[in-house]
């Protein structure tokens, strides 16, 4: 029995500024159906607020609880063992970051930084980590499906490059971190054996999740999906469908029957 | 019985612009005992014509057929498979690709590209490679010392993320890649067995030459060495010693004896 919904945000929902067509209506009729439904993003381009602004102009319904960042994530863990951040972030960010203590010794933080991944600031996160700052990262997905309809490099190559050159490996905030989907699971009082994860990230989304023991992984065929996803990453989707309407189909089909 | 010695050049006989004191001497002291000598780097920020005006400022004696660098390795698959290079490699090594064919195919060269590793650089590189492109690095170092002495990011952690990026691996042309160490002992018709390798970089160098078959393999306590490094790396060095002088009366107390 599935009780808890955990969708993927852009590519699933939206892609680029465009709503995905149904997602809206797909997200009402899962609460309506008496699901939980929680919004999982790596998409760390956008700061939590706007995230929800973004969502709600889309016509999605959302509750700020409702909404799970990598950045809540790491400001928790910053908070609770007294580091300040040293952001290699999106300037767009930097806001969720505001709250951080400012003194004391610095964690490195990496998300997606796009331009903001010079050599220079590169080369002084490597510093930092050489000097013994613990490291964060926000996600590691390979790429996302840029404006321009092609794959760009996402944070995962270059978190690759500093864990490489200083020998530290990066505590992961986001998916498919076994915690970051707990957390979210925690939120709505529901086993993972309950909930079902909808994303177009073959490896983060899907295979994430079934790995943290979710008991179904959708993969919608929107967003960054390209054919043969489906068969790249173990665990395989448990499902592999056109889109969140599809998705919504098919959660609420196995629900009933 | 040593009778051919591979000399890696920055780190090992001069320290940014300053020469490693003994340096010219340990190299003509090895000359005289009839030991065949060739230079091995993979520092890709000079071109292969500066670094033999920068060694002979030293005070280095230096043929240019004795200078082995990975940009010619490149030069050489380029033009046996028929590509065009698409460079991140820095300006100042431009020169050692200016014979290439700008027509046809292109397959992606990086070096050490420096403030070059721009986000719009790497991911106009990622995309070359998503289409198709062959993948070469002139080097996979983790890192240099750099001219305020402390450690800085070289080649090895961008490929390592366009690798990460792209699934594809790269092609190693310069040290450890077997065939570079072999190219340079075909050069002095010297056997692996009967040639030792001297270098700053316990991992490229070192581990590298030893792998690839060679008699020695020398640590030197100059350039990029850190306390420690000597057990970082499989196979171990053959010796530990603190610079090019003391590596000389090493190889030449060995063949003496």
């Amino acid at each position: 029995m599935i009780n808890g919904i955990l969708l993927d945000i852009s590519g699933v929902l939206h892609e680029g500024d465009k709503v995905v067509a149904g997602a809206a209506e797909a997200v009402k009729r899962l609460r309506a159906a008496g699901l939980a439904v929680r919004f999982l993003t790596n998409t760390t381009r956008r700061s939590r607020r706007r995230l929800i602004e973004d969502m709600r102009a889309l016509g999605i319904e959302v509750d700020p609880e409702e909404v799970f960042t990598p950045a809540a994530v790491a400001m928790g863990w910053l908070s609770q063992n007294g580091f300040a951040p040293h952001l290699l972030v999106h300037p767009t960010l930097r806001e969720d970051f505001s709250g951080c203590s400012t003194g004391g010794p610095a964690a490195v933080v990496v998300g997606d930084a796009a331009q903001g991944f010079s050599y220079d600031n590169m080369n002084a996160a490597f510093r930092a980590l050489e000097h013994g700052a613990p490291f964060l990262a926000l996600a590691r997905n390979r790429v996302f499906r840029d404006k321009d309809g092609e794959l760009s490099l996402d944070a995962g190559p270059f978190v690759e490059a500093l864990e490489f050159a200083s020998g530290t490996k990066a505590r992961l905030c986001g998916k498919p971190s076994p915690e970051f989907f707990q957390a979210s699971m925690d939120s709505m009082g529901c086993r993972p054996d309950e909930a079902a994860m909808i994303g177009d990230d073959a490896e983060s989304d899907v295979a994430g999740a079934l790995a943290a023991g979710l008991a179904m992984g959708v993969l919608v065929r929107t967003g960054k999906y390209r054919p043969g996803d489906e068969g790249r990453f173990t665990p395989a989707p448990s499902s592999v469908v056109g889109d969140i309407t599809e998705a919504a189909d098919l959660i609420l089909a196995h629900r009933a029957g």
